[in-house]
């Protein structure tokens, strides 16, 4: 990753400019933040005050006896020229502008945003302004200006997140922090006066920690950047999954992006077509992206399209079927020689075709039976197993026969609605052990879907 | 109602045939569970005891000194036509068998399954058998043999549920539970000896206390059922929204439909056409049949398809409209007078074209005015208010403001994915007053475009 964005994501020194101890006031939260949370150097600066929250104050970045890598500036916006006059004088790396007052609010705003660009006489890298800047679950980075209680924190995990909208990632992480979906680092680039999108999925791909990327894009906004976009992301993609949400995708919508971020939403089917081309995995929201990462950084990639599903539940088994084949997967019926093996060691009553429908009377042992029989054929290339944990012959302890059975190097991914203990305590086991379960079919489908696609753009398998 | 079936939804008297105190077996629960909840007369029948948890118990159902209106087999197969001549004799007026063993097994099991109906002599209507029965929240009848704990029961509320599958009615139903949504009657047929899903349609929408009715749906069975399910459904779309998902849509899943519950999956698309022209909203999932129902069972209906959109995220509001519009509604631009109206009291950041976006500083009291203004004009049909209360201008109140723009006459449903204390206290109180709350836009949009569908059925607008 190039040399700006280690200092924005892997700081070794932040310096709060506009720091304040003010309760639920942006400065504060984020002064409050750094102080606990951050793994590295913090000083404030704040011409107002001496000492907060114990802490020594600066009256400016240059009275800081230290190197500072990253600035987080939360002034207000007439205020951010010097400020960033001060910074390049003293060699802040990169400065993360979360305030806001600039091109959003008309021309007086964008003449400040230009005093903010020559005032960092290129030396200063600028993320912002008018954003929420970043967050980085591993070393405790975090400018999100919303209170933990108002929006909790995922734990650090391998997914990346680029939103152009702040809220919106403010939203999302909040829902994968309770859904335990591991975010490893988040970022929003608001008004994108110089870092923008391109740069920071290069950054992102380049980052050991993490082996998905997902984009939240509604447009673009100065000429060249698809192009650009679409270059760097097909090279991306040659090594890491990048999927992308593309909001804004109609007439209307597009109304409401131009006001929403000044950008032009653009014609939604020809992002598709790039998208495609670039080999980016599409989806149709941010609940189903993360949903759909936490397979592509668990899973192998299968190949070819062939999906085993494994239920308790005919109807169940019926609708998963539905989903899996709408997505362009294929439920083949299994041969005769695989069905007569099952059919040996299985009820009478259970269906071997594919679903392996084991019926209300299914026990652990039969789940385990049949991974380890239909995954090593050749057959398949990858499982669905649908679990409900209401069944008496249903104990977590199933997870862990899912979890041996990766050793046959297919993906597998596992569904249930059920949230009774033995439910919660099944999922649990299975994330911690590395197989991301899902309460709704349709999202499973669309994970097993994802795999497959970018099976497919790293050469894999030929598309169907 | 028909006679028959208010003896199965709302009997006087229960007798549990097979009952045991046995702790986890199918008797056991149901047995518990009738003696526990149910609000009427319930008597044990199994010539082993004399005695179950303090209750007596009878050799026969002929012993039973009271007339029996209900009666629940849950018998080895091979007994229960002997049982069903006894049920004849006594003048009892439903079954539900709850037995598996029967067709569904093979050609044995439908010889016994035949006898069984002989042995009611066209005198004792039959529910399954093969089947997990009745579920009413009003009276506490309960057949479904799944302990509670296992799979939680949903609260008394106004949708019904006729699901071909037992295993797929328990686990919506525990779903439900937890998402607190109300369903009144759900009930599962089973083998469709006798009672069929049409008959209970008709049954479930003569009830006064149901408003909406869910149906899960595989396939058909019999010649002709197919052409009297579109008869009744037309009867009673007319006076009652039905929302139908219906699963088995491909080749594949046909097979598996087949396998399941010994149904012919059909055509889909004739499926579709046929749902079309009765009036049924069709929906993908039953997540979001059941979260469709509580808009359709609380919202009044629409007079047309334009949607306002009032939005704290701008991103939020692009999505909301992308997601309304992929359904077929409208989010038209409000024209300048209004917008002149709304600029004046609102801040100069906000959009006033629609969606309106009150942005980060939003408040209570701004979307209060927003929709005090605009919902009486004549310009929109319809709201869908996105907040999330992870905002510091955001609090609980919101929902009161909300609940009072009910008096407008046009449906609102809400989204906001937040679950923070204050988002759960919002929500709660909305539903609590009787508007519909979504943590998916594609799900608020659906709700939307159901209401949307049952007024053109309804003949309240010309379809688009």
């Amino acid at each position: 990753m190039g040399e700006g964005f280690n200092y924005l994501f892997n700081p070794r020194s932040i310096a709060i400019i506009g720091a304040t101890a003010r309760e639920g006031s942006v400065g504060g939260v984020i002064t409050r933040n750094l102080l606990t949370k951050f793994r590295g150097r913090v000083y404030l600066v704040n011409p107002s005050y001496t000492e907060l929250l114990g802490h020594r104050v600066y009256r400016s970045v240059l009275e800081i006896p230290d190197e500072v890598d990253l600035a987080v500036i939360v002034t207000p916006a007439p205020t951010v020229p010097r400020i960033m006059s001060e910074c390049a004088a003293k060699g802040v790396k990169v400065a993360v502008v979360i305030s806001g007052g600039f091109s959003e609010t008309g021309e007086d705003g964008a003449r400040l945003e230009r005093e903010v660009r020559e005032a960092s006489q290129g030396r200063v890298r600028i993320l912002g302004p008018n954003c929420i800047g970043v967050y980085n679950a591993f070393n405790g980075l975090d400018t999100f200006f919303i209170p933990q209680g108002r929006m909790e924190r995922p734990r650090a995990g391998p997914i990346a997140l680029i939103s152009q909208s702040g809220a919106v990632a403010a939203a999302i992480l909040d829902w994968a922090a309770r859904k335990g979906i591991g975010v490893g680092i988040a970022v929003n680039y608001g008004n994108k006066l110089d870092i923008s999108e391109v740069e920071l999925l290069e950054a992102l791909a380049g980052n050991e920690d993490l082996r998905v990327v997902v984009m939240y894009v509604e447009g673009l906004k100065y000429p060249g950047e698809g192009r650009r976009l679409l270059e760097v992301m097909r090279r991306v993609t040659k090594v890491k999954p990048v999927i992308v949400y593309k909001a804004g995708r109609s007439k209307s919508s597009g109304r409401a992006v131009k006001s929403h971020t000044a950008a032009l939403a653009g014609n939604y089917e020809i992002y598709r077509a790039m998208l495609r081309q670039a080999g980016a995995i599409e989806v149709n929201n941010l609940m189903d992206a993360l949903e759909v990462a936490k397979a592509l950084a668990t899973q192998p990639l299968p190949r070819g399209n062939r999906v085993l599903i494994i239920t308790d539940s005919g109807g169940a088994g019926v609708q998963a079927v539905d989903n899996v084949e709408s997505v362009g997967l294929v439920v083949p019926e299994l041969p005769q020689e695989v069905r007569s093996t099952l059919a040996k060691s299985l009820p009478p009553f259970a269906s071997t075709a594919n679903p392996i429908d084991l019926t209300g009377s299914a026990t652990d042992a039969m789940y385990k039976f049949v991974l380890d029989t239909v995954l090593p054929t050749g057959h398949i290339d990858m499982a669905l197993v649908l679990a409900q944990m209401q069944l008496p012959g249903m104990t977590p302890k199933l997870a862990d026969y899912i979890i041996e059975a990766r050793r046959f190097g297919k993906p597998i991914v596992v569904y249930g609605i059920s949230a009774n203990e033995d439910a919660r305590a099944f999922k649990a086991r299975l994330e911690e052990g590395g197989v991301p379960t899902y309460d709704r079919l349709e999202t499973a489908a669309n994970a097993l879907r994802a795999l497959y696609e970018y099976a497919v753009t790293r050469g894999l398998v030929r598309p169907r």
